[in-house]
């Protein structure tokens, strides 16, 4: 139980950090692109020079989470070796590489009274970041954060906590050295869950959207308490539908990829929807390869007819995000049937089609009301380095901002510059 | 009081309200341009039409509100005459003429692996907007979101209830005569609050987001209960910045126009700032020439050291919006106080900095964080058909998804299309 003091302190401690965010990101919002890359580019040096504190803290996180029986695969989220920290600080170099998100020129138009407008991009302000178990999240979100010119407030989860913490001391001196606010990158200092909570639902006047990471119960509680905007980042209920002009080849190489490069992430295919007309052609040849590759396929009576090996898949399987080597396989009647089931049971994340037909791909891009749909591509793609946006915090789900991958550019607001020689309004 | 056979009867209502807007939003999603904006001319045509049934509905509710002793301010808004219910008709044809807003091409790619990445403008989907008094907004605010192909619901004050209610029998009927679902256009047909708290709180599965337009307590009880996302609207509290490098006649034009054009604007200045090095030379000509036009002016000491007719401002000025022939002024050390004080007391709605010196407009447009920033120019123009976009819902000071002026363009959201030709990750 969080006793009345704790609860005082934590918001004294949430206010503070706050007022100090809100100071730092006037600072940011002013400052040139070109010192907050050497902060970035300075944050990846101390990163590698201080990887053997980073591991020490890694080691303990680690220790405490066997101890208290994580399972193997959050145990490997919150693992860091040599190679992990090595992509950390490359990709804050990366980060710094990338255009400045700020100061464009987003739209310019004259009016015929001879007002100038323009519309340019500004930061967003303070932006709160609520992630789990992936220490990485603390260098990659602090980096989008600083490129864009926001000063954002990290609030880790328990088991990488000291992970974080010997992450986010990097980044901090960085700033220092740098001549930037320490502000700029605050980490609350606590596991105490009350934080979330004065975070979500108090500091509408500190922070102006929140970014939650993580899996369906940070989501709810979240969604259920949060009063600042939020950049919403449900699962990833990801399908792939071959459409009876798919191509058998191809059909086998993006089912496989889709579902088997790396199942632990939210673009990895969940369900395998196909037409009835090229079933029999193709789904054996799918279910052969997809169980050659390792993953167990669970499928409704028709697909369990035609091929032997398939398990029998309930009404939840339409609905779950696996992350493992299962997936969920219909049959269906046509693609209006397809287009149906993504919106039903899909989490508007990413979504292909497998055709050669074009007048089906463009029916299947243009209806499918998801962040990414994809012809022909492997859902795997769904990812802001692979779009070529050079990192990014996640897959964005909501419609409201960003939507899709969040990166430095979609952390920025804009405002409108009029320049005028004196005109009144009529 | 509320029982709770009528809070069950609410919630009935508006859940029925909130299902057949996503069926409407899912059609609308997939409708032609064309379609719609025949749908805006048949509403136009109709409202003209009908124009004696919607002036009837209006003298109801004007001896009501009169009964009830609303005041003259809102009565005025409140007021249906020919001129404004012809610019209703007008706004919506406006509306319909312009571009669709929709299917725009955001940005085009093509990646290293031959994928080809399009950012494609969608609707937003379901738009709950909550408005006051002005039963204007029912036309304007849903003919905004038929041509953005977004299903509205809206909930307007129970002071307009039946002028609102006679406006959307014509967008109804229109929306039947084109052949889309009605319930793309929804009005609650209660004044009953819980209907507003239960879209507010209850309704994030099918709102996607809510504009609200009203004054203060509104968007308190906003601010307070939301939990579905909220494109924010607060008041205006404009300033005028008198540049020591003013030219005289150009800051007097801009100060009388910017605070006495109309009085009841969001895009009024509510405070005249100048630098203590111009005040001499122009305050007692500016206070002159607003007292000439009617206008009270309340200043600081300094200001009726200089101006005998300046009446004492205390604290409370410097946040207020006054809607009516009232403004504050201070006099500052330099352009550093003035941006200052803007940050501290604005609300982020629109400022402008009357200066021949082009090194301080530049400074003032790139340091003040309001969604519109002006040189030489009155901030009357804070509005959407000025800034040529048609019309507008608004003007948001948030930071999340719409600044400034929300047009149709703004209440769209985007997707991600993926053309590729069978690509895997590796």
């Amino acid at each position: 139980m969080t006793g009345e003091k704790d609860k005082l302190d934590v918001v004294a401690m949430m206010r503070g950090i706050g007022l100090a965010a809100r100071a730092a990101a006037a600072e940011l919002a002013r400052s040139d692109g070109e010192l907050r890359n050497r902060a970035l580019c300075e944050a990846a040096r101390l990163i590698r020079e201080r990887r053997a504190a980073i591991e020490a803290a890694n080691r303990a996180d680690m220790a405490a989470g066997e101890t208290r029986g994580l399972s193997a695969a959050l145990l490997d989220r919150l693992m860091l070796d040599d190679v992990r920290i090595d992509a950390m600080a490359t990709g804050l170099e990366a980060i710094a590489a990338m255009p400045d998100p700020l100061g464009r020129v987003l739209a310019e138009w004259d009016r015929p009274n001879g007002l100038v407008i323009q519309r340019v991009s500004v930061p967003l302000g303070v932006i709160g970041i609520i992630y789990e178990s992936r220490p990485n999240v603390t260098a990659d979100a602090a980096g989008l954060c600083l490129k864009s010119g926001n000063a954002v407030i990290l609030r880790g989860g328990s088991e990488s906590f000291r992970s974080s913490l010997a992450i986010h001391e990097c980044l901090v001196e960085a700033l220092r050295r740098t001549g930037i606010d320490p502000a700029a990158v605050q980490m609350v200092p606590t596991t105490d869950r009350a934080a979330v909570g004065y975070l979500l639902s108090s500091m509408t006047d500190f922070v102006d959207v929140v970014v939650p990471r993580g899996g369906k119960s940070l989501i709810q509680r979240v969604q259920s308490e949060a009063r600042v905007p939020v950049i919403g980042h449900l699962e990833g209920i990801c399908h792939l539908y071959v459409h009876e002009s798919a191509d058998a080849e191809m059909a086998e190489r993006l089912a496989v990829n889709a579902k088997m490069r790396r199942t632990g992430i939210c673009g990895a295919a969940e369900t395998l929807l196909i037409d009835r007309t090229a079933a029999g052609r193709l789904l054996p040849r799918l279910v052969g390869a997809l169980n050659d590759a390792g993953c167990a396929v669970r499928g409704d009576a028709e697909s369990r007819a035609l091929c032997p090996t398939v398990l029998p898949a309930t009404e939840a399987d339409w609905s779950t995000e696996y992350l493992d080597a299962i997936i969920a396989c219909r049959v269906v009647d046509d693609i209006a049937q397809a287009i149906e089931h993504i919106g039903h049971y899909g989490s508007g994340h990413t979504e292909s089609i497998v055709a050669d037909d074009e007048a089906a791909a463009a029916r299947f891009l243009a209806e499918v009301d998801s962040a990414i749909v994809m012809h022909n591509a492997s859902t795997q793609f769904a990812d802001g380095g692979e779009f070529g946006m050079g990192a990014e915090i996640g897959i964005a789900t909501g419609r409201i901002h960003a939507r899709g991958p969040v990166g430095a550019e979609q952390l920025t607001s804009f405002k409108y510059v009029v320049r005028g020689s004196g005109q009144v309004r009529p």
